[in-house]
């Protein structure tokens, strides 16, 4: 049994999502949202979020993170803040030695709905489906355990597909 | 005596540089630069980062920090790599509860040189000049220094309209 944990990173709101998978089975275990402040400062915020994920690796203790890939927008300051939530999610998993796998938008909604071109809604309606017990308050951990059970199908085809090469 | 370190973030290579100040002299500590391989991962690379400026604050302990503000690229995934470095060097001190200050290039350029058009080159002879035994292996350490010294003025500055005001 491997624990993964899904984040979709955000400086006003970062969704997390942790699942537990066997290859073909998924279980949910837990979802959420870490918020922060708009009237903090920017260092400020960026500590709560650094102990909201450092608490998610105390007490789910995840073998592997994923984080869906970020379409940068044009406003080049959401760009920036985007890319500080984003540089500190990536940053807290490395610090404990675990993996960060990297998935785009299209390979997380093909994974979860079955096409690529899948609305939010749907996404959602499908995690829902798949991980019963789900709280989703918020869509951002919708996003969070989409991206989480991508990384589950991902592991388990490269598993199957290095199994039948060794078998050969 | 206070402590100041500034910082000019960025993925590839974050200068920085450390001096003391008694209010009206500059006193040079340290300069260098945090260089992360472009070959490795950005998690492998924000660790690194992390790395570094955490043991600038070890061996240092700044009791404040200034970096730059940013101006924003055209170039979406520039801004985004930038956001993750510029987070990581947010995150650090306030992590330690060590302020940071937060300066535009204008009026670093002001604070240094007197002119917020000054050249890249005419705010590092100055950095030289105001700072004698400044290393600046990389312009990175220079605009360090540079926002180190703004920070250290504008402080100064500040403590003396409020004796002024505490007179009044």
């Amino acid at each position: 049994m491997l624990r993964f944990l899904g984040i979709d990173p955000g400086l006003r709101y970062t969704g997390w999502g942790i699942l537990e998978s066997d290859g073909n089975r998924l279980r949910y275990v837990a979802d959420g949202v870490i918020a922060t402040e708009s009237s903090k400062t920017v260092p400020e915020r960026l500590t709560a979020l650094h102990k909201g994920l450092t608490e998610l690796f105390t007490i789910y203790a995840p073998h592997e993170t994923a984080i869906e890939e970020t379409y940068v927008n044009r406003n080049g300051d959401s760009t920036l803040k985007l890319g500080y939530a984003r540089g500190v999610a990536l940053l807290i998993p490395a610090l404990s030695g675990v993996v960060v796998a990297e998935y785009g938008a299209k390979a997380v909604k093909k994974s979860v709905v079955g096409t690529g071109s899948a609305s939010k809604e749907q996404v959602e309606m499908m995690v829902r489906r798949l991980l019963p017990g789900a709280l989703i308050k918020r869509a951002d951990a919708s996003d969070a355990l989409a991206v989480a059970i991508c990384h589950a199908h991902h592991r388990a085809t490269a598993k199957k597909v290095l199994a039948a090469m060794q078998r050969g």
